[in-house]
């Protein structure tokens, strides 16, 4: 490989000659060999760099501290990156240093670099018409735009992946409510026949749980949309034009189209990261509730034969490289090993948050590794999920019947016409001596048979149903 | 011991001549040995269900299923519950049936019983005048009682504990924060020395993140307002009069002076506890706030002579059994330990919450367990440290002076005069070298002494103070 | 309440006039009124303490630096305290200073005023004959001691509760492997049908997890014989006499019949606790294998006319408070929440183990409580677990048949002879059509009725029964 | 795109004209749209597959069930997989079906399409020499393998990565132990100043929790030894040859140079993956260490001028985009933020490992995924740290002996010379009053100057230096 040399403050570095990054890039390259083929900072992140690095530019422009020319040519290179062209010039990985350091001058030295030949420049030219520290990096920190950076990723994602991945299962799903109400089926709690309800009913269940976890995270977007950009190395914004944060939160909002507003504290926001923990506790509380919904799905669908039978699910591929025939809930699997990913990364997360030190944490790209990864997961599992299994769900109508008809817990409706404890010696005979609920009702002389016909009737104990 | 003979719908038990409880919590203490001596249902459940139980009978009555004799029998009994009075009536422990049954029979034999007893009757009495599953449970299910106590429990623990705890500290901090607002001191990121900003603003990141962690608290109330009672066994409502679900939450509305409303959808009420899970995503944001928080003046206050030493704390007791003098951050221990037991207990949550089956989660007493743990936990601790060492808090200005004039990070004040490179040359030189910042700077011929002076002062590096 | 006054370094404290504690154990109780009445230091780690100071006073009389009435009365006192005579002297939480200094010196109070009293004094004498710092703690600091008592407490409660525990339900479950080896049921994968297996095959399995667990736990003994005793306060042995080190973990090898020994670093042994760490690592485990074996016999037995019902459990209890007759798996319920607890715990055990600093690790209250909380509930769970449901399993034979004639998978016995594709032919087309396999079979051409018959045998599917 | 037809059992599908991959490969792609750049299957799976098939084809060759051309046409092509030719084959992700089938199917897909034409045949024939189930996956089953190949996979990345990697950064801190044994330094315990000990003792500290964390591992492998493979379908090893099971193992053991035997339970082998629990289990506890050793040395090095700094580490890149000069602790960072990873991912594999059912357990992707990403990240990470940080430590003797000197906890060692109540009258008082020890000592009267200097020798206190 050819290579050309750059400088930082500490030196000379060989870089590839083509590369539009610089020495500090290098540097890292060369002191994190860690996961380097696996673990990349993540794209939405460079993605987000690019909005606020436009922005900051543009700010800067209107606070007098940079020119036209440059800021122009700052937020064409930052354009670009925002449309995928310089992708392969970010090579970073996330285990690096902790505040994101080098990540933010990945992204100053190529976007000073691209600037550069955008401007009729060569990569090889000693001076460069932008500076990756003096102008890209002007009135910033890597200590304010990495957590900027954060929140714009993970809003973004949550906004544009999450939400709507578990809003389109949350629909799916309250139509097969709507569409099922009136299947009444014997309900299990304990995992052991119970009451009757409707399929309509089990699956609405479903949908309240979305719907909760749907608030949920909205609730935490209002901690999140908070950027720390302002704040450059410890808070109190150190070399940044008057008005800079209000006013360059402004501009993100504008390129993103996206409710960011300037952090009321930013000692808060570069210290500690409590809106990724608060928004990640929402996420893990979506995945608690995907872990059992896919569950009941996956076992509400068992059989076909010795299972429980009670639900179709689409047959996507071949079930078993050795049993022939053999359908699985994959979707469901998929799902709920998505859902011990968000439990396991949720931890990760708030191990960073919670070590940080004085004015900062660094533990910043683990935990945005792991919020995007959990974000990300959840919205497009939720859309695999919906697409290849919940919306070809439907209940298995003869099985239901069946298990209706034998349940002996249908006795429940006699509590209140001969009370809990003959009411239990009924169930309990029938259990033991294999008879149906009514036969024994009759032959212990408790209710006649007509009784027992009006009395427990599966159809009336679903109650109202909307 | 001597005992007397109970019965339920299994057969005959022996149970303390004495015991106001019946068969059932009997079979559960015989069946259910497991750390009976320290983990007892949480005391707060069991007031939870006195509060319920008094709600159902008064609800019962006003629907016309439940007279009113009886109905005054079993609010005055569950009165004497909240008194506390029936303390030891409350054997059982968090490792019984995963739905609380047990403990809800408990409640309904000890009412029951301690009614009769009020009405003149005694323990012995074959026949009682209230009887636990027809009378004391009437309408109700353990699965829709259990988690509505657990609403109950959890949201009282919040309002009455958590919340109250946490703002006491944040207000101590506050106060810590505009006192010291004016002392500027060194800030450390990556644990290095860097800018400066004033003590105040560093405790205001603090204030700022218990702000954002009590509106995370609050956010998730909402959730935990609704109860599940009136769903009864699976949700249906069977066996419930009309209307039965939102009067009975209205009452406990009264009772408890909370905004308790009957939930939504009774099938997510029983079948999955998110709104615990959510909830104690935003205690474990307030523990991974703390952990940060207590560490911060921990190491501030370390020394007291090698360390950084630049916060007093009180000195509340001997320090060490072997090293006689030593004082040490111990309030801090007790927090931080707090936030680990917190992050932990939030794993246990989770996995409980993700365990459910069908019409019903069956984690309910180690979910509710954890939470009342964590919510006191915080509530007791945040009082403790508050009481114990953030309001003895305060700078030690001559440390803080000495740190600030010695810092080398002061240079970051000339990136704006002579460029970052340049100012990098001083701080590296001067480093190396063992001078002052200023002695560098003008050696190098970079500024004049009176530049220096002017450009590189620590009190207008930290921003504009609030 | 009546005082007397006693004093420590900081000056003077009110105690409860008959209490055996002193002045440091007031101020402990004063300054950490965190959840007083649900977390007390864990008894076990009081009993720990009697032996390790029993043990160093017998140490420190054989190396010449404690007279032998003293030793004698100190060993005298730490009897009582091993006997539970003194257990109301111990009121410590676990959230105090997060070396334990404070419940060491509750113990070392105890024993010294104890002692005193054994010897004739009172309580009120302002000169005690054993003083609590120069006599019963000497050759200690809270530093060496309480991790000392933490390996002690540790080590008893795995080998006398967690280890017999596991053990118990093990063999239950090998005598019930054996005895339903040759019992063929239908087997699942995927929750769905899938080949067949024995009873006892399926129990096997879980045998071996058990015996897998049982080596974990053994595995990680080794380091939790290692006692950090002699350390005292940073680990060099500061004012220890010779040989103490290894004489004293000897001594307390013979109190406690366990082959502890002095541990090799003892810089470590302060500062880090990653033998519990790595010990929770085993218990964790294990707790994985019985949400796994809870989980399969609650699904295997439930019903009893709409689940899967192939495992008869023993009927414990009256399931529900609603239901009449319900028989639920409560012992799989308490043991599976078991589980979630111990997964918690052992994330606030990593955490306090991860957050050590320098010499000390000051994290030791809440690892230790959260280890024996999690050996604890092991022990006693499995051995409830073993007595009230393991005991009584036995396969529903008749379902079990059923389930193995109906199913689909069967036809894994033809890919052998006729190759997967025309087998799975035959399987969808049965499914489909709702016919038996071997109609289909025979309809399609691939096989005779009787090399169906022959071919396709479950007892010859089941490989060799060992 | 071209594209050819593929058949499955369920139909036609079109592939990519030059893959290798087939049918069902394309169906997982098509299904599973799951973070699908960035969550691929991880390659050390694909290895062991190739390891596994190619032993798999011997061992039926061996035993008469597959003829001697396509065994070597089956080795052949597994050899080019092990080399690394056909990495662009296997496109599929994590996030499928829990058993790993599709990933099972993707590899014998490959594997009889490139044999077919390794043979002179072409992708696109209708029939080709070898076949996927029939042969490639001849004797087994994806429930097997897969389990098999996460062994291999595991066992390989711990001793060629994981091991080698902590042994690395063990022996340079040995050497560092040993290099600085004579360095007395101030003691810290509870973040405060306290006895001294030698930076070598400090250090050894680290080395032994090492060796503890490499014997943990180690005690790990003989569970992960064990493979799956024979089991096939539910662990009964139906459709295997005679002997099938043990001489496989042997022909992967011969093939991988590692000691792998077959599972003794083969239920256990593909019902759950305690294995993998318990192994991680010593990797999470090799992060808590490493956790610890990061953040001691990230805080003694802190300064240069306002922190602790007794410790040198390389300066091994510019440290801030804002502060010129500035120096940080990034290897510290990214093992810190490493070790949180791992943490989580434990997590994550304590709930795949809990939730399996039945005779499979069905998280399996996800449960490798976190394994190997953990065991690789320690492995990396630990040479990373090793060669930029850990062997470049180095004493700051000037700052090392200030501290010495000034500290208060000296007094100690006066103790068994005046007692502890004197000693600490000194120690306060000298701490009020800012005098040093020896002053206050001889002011107070307890000892002479020349007793002093003879008593208080910090280089007596640390002890016997092994």
């Amino acid at each position: 490989m050819e290579f050309r040399i750059e400088k930082d403050t500490m030196g000379e570095v060989q870089v590839p000659v083509n590369a539009y990054y610089g020495a500090q890039t290098q540097r890292s390259i060369d002191n994190f060999r860690i996961a380097q083929d696996i673990n990349k900072m993540p794209r939405e992140i460079i993605r987000a760099f690019a909005y606020l690095k436009k922005a900051a530019a543009l700010t800067n422009l209107d606070a007098g501290v940079l020119p036209k020319e440059k800021a122009d040519l700052i937020a064409k290179a930052c354009d670009e990156i925002l449309e995928g062209k310089l992708d392969g010039e970010f090579p970073l990985v996330v285990w690096q240093t902790g505040s994101g350091t080098q990540s933010n001058m990945n992204v100053n030295e190529v976007v000073a670099y691209r600037a550069h030949v955008l401007n009729g420049g060569q990569l090889t030219d000693k001076d460069k018409v932008i500076h990756p520290n003096d102008d890209v990096n002007k009135s910033q920190s890597s200590n304010d735009t990495f957590p900027t950076a954060m929140h714009i990723a993970a809003y973004k994602m949550l906004v544009e992946v999450t939400i709507p991945g578990i809003t389109k299962l949350r629909n799916t799903l309250a139509a097969k409510a709507e569409a099922y109400k009136h299947v009444v089926k014997i309900g299990r709690t304990h995992f052991m026949d119970a009451t009757p309800l409707t399929v309509g009913q089990e699956i609405s269940g479903y949908v309240s749980q979305l719907d909760h976890g749907l608030k949920a995270i909205h609730n935490t977007l209002a901690h999140l949309s908070e950027l720390a950009l302002g704040g450059t190395a410890v808070g109190t914004g150190i070399n940044t034009p008057k008005g800079y944060a209000v006013n360059v939160a402004k501009k993100i909002a504008e390129l993103t189209g996206l409710p960011f507003v300037t952090a009321e504290n930013k000692f808060e926001a570069l210290a500690a990261h409590d809106a990724i923990v608060e928004a990640h506790g929402a996420l893990k509380t979506v995945a608690v509730s995907l872990m059992k919904i896919a569950n009941d799905i996956r076992m509400l669908s068992s059989g076909p034969r010795s299972g429980i039978g009670e639900l179709f699910i689409p047959d996507n591929e071949p079930g078993s490289s050795i049993m022939p025939g053999k359908v699985n809930p994959t979707q469901c699997e998929a799902l709920t090993m998505i859902a011990a990913q968000v439990l396991g990364n949720d931890v990760a997360i708030n191990i960073g948050g919670a070590t940080g030190h004085f004015e900062l944490n660094v533990f910043k790209p683990v935990m945005i590794y792991n919020f995007l990864h959990s974000a990300r997961l959840i919205g497009d599992g939720c859309v695999s999920f919906n697409d290849k299994c919940a919306e070809g769900l439907a209940p298995i109508e003869a099985n239901i019947k069946k298990h209706v008809d034998n349940s002996l817990m249908l006795v429940t409706a006699l509590n209140t016409k001969i009370g809990y404890y003959k009411a239990a010696e009924i169930a309990q005979k029938a259990h033991h001596e294999g008879t149906t609920l009514k036969e024994m009702a009759v032959k212990l002389g408790y209710v006649t048979p007509e009784q027992f016909d009006e009395w427990v009737d599966p159809a009336k104990m679903v109650g109202e149903i909307k």
